[in-house]
């Protein structure tokens, strides 16, 4: 059960991780994830984070088919040059062969624009604004538990709007209000905003905008994106709307997701060699009690435990009352699970009215507190509050000693080769300098940052005039 | 957009009112459906109550992969037999045929097992407690919207037990603490619980339970399914355990399930010729507020909208502020929708600091009361309760009105083939009997009672010695 250092392998690592702490496991059919009741907690906790967002800025749920009828994906260009290789196609049903193959989405632009003909016929329907949380099937080559897996679990947003403004906002707004808040404030992770490059964006997308935040092995990781599709879907699919002019328009897309691909972003951005770090707002056990006895106390310091519990309503919390292992290997197992706060309970904690804390996030001799009983129920929330910041703080403070401004093509290629971090340098917009970049370390541009500084005078490739700053990395 | 009555056209109705209230709507592959936000956000607030129970009473969530290799699928004859001929077959992924044809679930045994076998190796990991929130699919030849679709939503709980009596009882316990529960609580549908015959059993099972509700056209839902499965899923896919005994065992097992079908039993148990009839507990506005005014009165009219909102903090609301439609449109219109309560507010209204409040569950002569400004955040609360009460104890007085125990094999048959209700009466346990009444009358078993009453001597059916009672109807 020993870990591989992340120093040492990262993906070993992240692999025995995922396992040691019963996140997920491989399953039967080619690259697709049981998702165990650990990792599905967390899934659970993420998916209210982002589902109270979706909400709060507008969106309703709802329900498309799975299944879309094959010539339906042939209808946008760019959007079946996209997925068509990727698909999963059902051929049989009750025994017969069908008429008509079936896809299984990808994603659900296809059959939502095809519907939307039907719902959108005047100005007064849009803004449309809809989301669903569904699973999707890509058939990929190379997949890893969480971060690529044939079928995943996601959310997907399409909305309809009158004017390509008011959609190129609302690209803009999920970006900002519902994916970088939920992964800033409840993942405790900082990330980069900013548009994709022609070479990386979206098939079918005008525009598409991404999160992206940095995993501890210095790659990263696209964590949610953005599309504004402009009138593409709205044009293959029929779908056109009597405006406030009495004319006759099509409307303006965007779409947008997030997956259970973040479940991995959350392993590789705070998991250490002691195993995962959980933040407390998304930790499916906030706090475990950990009593500690001989036989005699036993009676004892279990009725200590319970009135610690009650008096920590409100937080999630786990009492470790397993009589087969002894306190050390609890420890252990608690900081692999990364569990915020452990609170542990012996006969003289109760002789003197308090608790030993120990907080995860901090190395073992920094970590350990005692807290008066009579205080728990403020002094535990504050701790957590504490522990959120100080997670995010370091992930920050990470970020910023791994983002690197070199002043020439070699060093920014030695720096992408070795994978060191974010990499930030101006460019001239010519995708064969991208490709060059590429080819010859690996990494891609994950964004064209959103508010982006004045770019230096020259692109760091070509040495010709730069239009703007690209954020280079190597990226899972 | 006129409903057809209740009582003339059923099917039509149910047809207009999913549609009308825009509920769901048909999609593109054969028997699919989209679920519209109003559909979409009933089963949410259904979902979240059963969700809410299942883990109360110790289960986790978890999520296993969707695409099972087809082997899998053969390894339980029972199993195979009842569900290959309903299953879609995804032939190729990624441009490739693939080497094993892989099903789509069409519920989750199978993958399932297959998986238990790694997981469970001694009585220390039993019981294993799991549910999952899914999406399956089942070819089926006549769909109809949430009744019956190719595609639906559910959650299927899977447990495995030492013993057979501990998995009785699991399977019992979420039949009455969670199906029952739920529906009689929040949906304000009384349900009959029991047994199923062996010709209504699971493929698999060796005991099927299930909760049967009385739609208004005099037919039995079947609401909620929990099976006991013996050993047959854990020999078949060898899952095995040390026991306390120091011997192999194979564990019992249990499967469970609701469905997206739940919704399709809201409206039937419930509607009425203005359209649905939503109980508080579920219902995504339990408070709709109009407006009413003259153009001069719009400002002081919608401050005093404003404020009323405000006091009603905690109740799900929508105030209907559109000026394109006059109030009695409005009103027919959140009728058909089936809002609870409409609170009505006015100039008159604001003089007498007061609003007009309007019951949905009651006849409209008798729907209207005033409720003082001062007093709508108690009284709203308690009206609400009032309305889930009601509509529990109508539909209770329905079901008993619909509820018959016939003296004779003719009455019995009369009575059924004209769907009048349940018909409870005795029965000798003999399937042919049974085969008689379904080719007769059409109508089936629905259950066999959990707390059976002495049934009367003999059989109704062939005069033999009765070994128990049993209550008929015609299904869904």
């Amino acid at each position: 059960m020993a870990l591989p250092k992340q120093s040492e392998d990262f993906p070993a690592w992240y692999q025995q991780v995922v396992r040691t702490a019963e996140l997920a496991e491989n399953s039967l059919a080619r690259g697709t994830m049981v998702i165990r009741p650990y990792g599905y907690a967390l899934w659970e906790a993420i998916q209210a984070g982002v589902d109270r967002r979706i909400k709060q800025t507008g969106h309703s749920n709802v329900y498309f088919p799975m299944l879309i009828p094959q010539s339906l994906l042939d209808k946008e260009a760019d959007h079946v040059e996209g997925f068509a290789p990727e698909v999963a196609v059902v051929t049989h049903g009750g025994g017969q062969k069908l008429e008509e193959p079936l896809i299984v989405r990808p994603t659900s632009e296809t059959i939502i624009w095809a519907t939307y003909a039907k719902w959108i016929q005047s100005y007064r329907d849009l803004p449309l604004l809809l989301n669903q949380w569904a699973n999707v099937v890509r058939w990929e080559m190379r997949t890893r538990l969480f971060l690529r897996t044939t079928e995943f679990l996601w959310q997907e947003g399409h909305t309809a709007h009158e004017t390509s403004e008011e959609a190129l906002k609302e690209a803009r707004m999920i970006l900002m209000d519902v994916y970088k808040a939920a992964v800033e404030e409840d993942f405790a992770i900082p990330v980069l905003t900013g548009r994709k490059s022609a070479a990386e964006r979206f098939p079918g997308a005008i525009a598409t905008f991404a999160i992206e935040a940095l995993m501890r092995d210095g790659k990263a990781l696209q964590s949610g994106t953005s599309h504004y599709l402009g009138q593409n879907f709205a044009k293959a699919y029929g779908v056109e709307f009597l405006g406030r002019d009495g004319g006759t328009h099509n409307p303006y897309a965007t779409s947008w997701g997030v997956s259970t691909r973040l479940v991995g972003g959350l392993i590789m951005a705070h998991g250490d060699d002691r195993g995962l770090q959980l933040p407390p707002r998304l930790a499916p056990f906030q706090v475990v009690i950990v009593p500690i006895y001989r036989d005699a106390e036993r009676t004892r310091v279990m009725e200590g435990v319970d009135k610690i519990a009650e008096s920590l309503s409100g937080i999630r919390m786990k009492i470790d009352d397993r009589e087969e292992h002894r306190p050390g290997y609890k420890f252990n197992e608690w900081e692999l699970k990364g569990v915020p706060l452990r609170l542990e309970v012996g006969p003289r904690d109760l002789d003197g009215e308090v608790v030993t804390a120990s907080r995860r996030d901090l190395p073992a001799k920094e970590s350990k507190s005692t807290i008066a009983l009579s205080e728990l129920a403020t002094e535990v929330p504050k701790l957590l509050e504490g522990i959120q910041a100080s997670m995010f703080r370091s992930a920050q403070e990470f970020r910023d000693e791994h983002t690197f401004r070199p002043s020439s093509y070699g060093e920014l290629s030695e720096i992408l080769r070795d994978a060191r971090g974010f990499v930030e340098a101006p460019w001239c917009s010519n995708p064969d300098c991208e490709a060059k970049v590429k080819d010859e370390t690996k990494a891609t541009i994950r964004v064209l940052p959103m508010d982006p500084e004045e770019p230096g005078a020259n692109c760091i490739v070509c040495g010709n005039k730069a239009d703007e700053n690209a954020v280079w990395a190597q990226a899972y």
